[in-house]
């Protein structure tokens, strides 16, 4: 599926932290950028991520801020 | 101001295309990795984005979805 | 691309209206179901989305309401 | 009251999974058409919602993003 | 509608700026307290929005970050 | 940081629920108006947030709706 969402990272799963009804995934998607994702359950294993497994972080634009020192 | 936003990207600002109510705004946070940003054209100004400038991009993780092959 | 959004509407296009940077996209997904989204100017021209074809409403749990009388 | 959010989609409670700050709701909109949210388990208590019940997905048109094949 | 987002702010429209497809609306909340809205500009008419009358800022619990100094 | 966020609400955190992976927060930021967020409980450790502290809500305006009665 092509998508609308604008960010469409690729990477690698650093971690997975599982909750009852919420799980955090880690992507690494260049040397030192990390995205955190927070995800339902259901989703997590219905996707089948693995800690190393490749993944893509995606992010719709109206959904991002900019922030300046 | 420390955020509890998960990711806080710094990069640089590729291009930014402004409407009447709505700015995008594009971040280069490492090499090959973009980030769009959709934010009001009152922040925009208020920031005093300009193109070559830099920036963070900003996400809450509850925002960011996991994709897969 | 199997995403995590746990929603995943499959619909027809019903309108569109083009906005500088925004665009307002109206898809059914069922009879008398409408779903409208807002996504970039950009992402429906590289989507090349036309009225009358068909398309998938993304949404991801954490963005959904509940409503009750 | 009447709300900004484009989508309000009546249906009928299939599940709700709780956990101790975020519950999961499965509502049906349609035949076949699904739709899933998390909310705060104070919402999900404040509001009784109880398997079988109606109630309303609520979306803003800004948290929906298209896909194609 | 008794809705699960968990902010509902009373207020005072201060200001409605329209765009093509976006509408950027301001309450105040309290004395000193503005909250600032994009909504679509259909909804926008739909609610029969007008500087000077009243409205609710409705804001989802995932959609609030927290900063600290 | 100056973040394109347009509403950026100081206040006193009232209370705070942690969760396995998700923590919610509650703000006073006027006398009687309170603001409920959602945060990753990484975020409420990292920024070391207490009950009685003060602390900021932040809230991009594309994620707020507007009602009217």
């Amino acid at each position: 599926m092509k998508i609308s969402a604008r960010n469409v990272l690729p990477g690698k799963i650093l971690s997975i932290v599982r909750g009852p009804v919420t799980t955090e995934v880690t992507l690494q998607v260049a040397a030192g950028v990390e995205i955190v994702a927070t995800i339902t359950s259901t989703s997590a294993e219905s996707l089948k991520l693995v800690e190393g497994g490749q993944a893509y972080g995606l992010i719709k634009a109206s959904s991002v801020m900019i922030g300046t020192d």
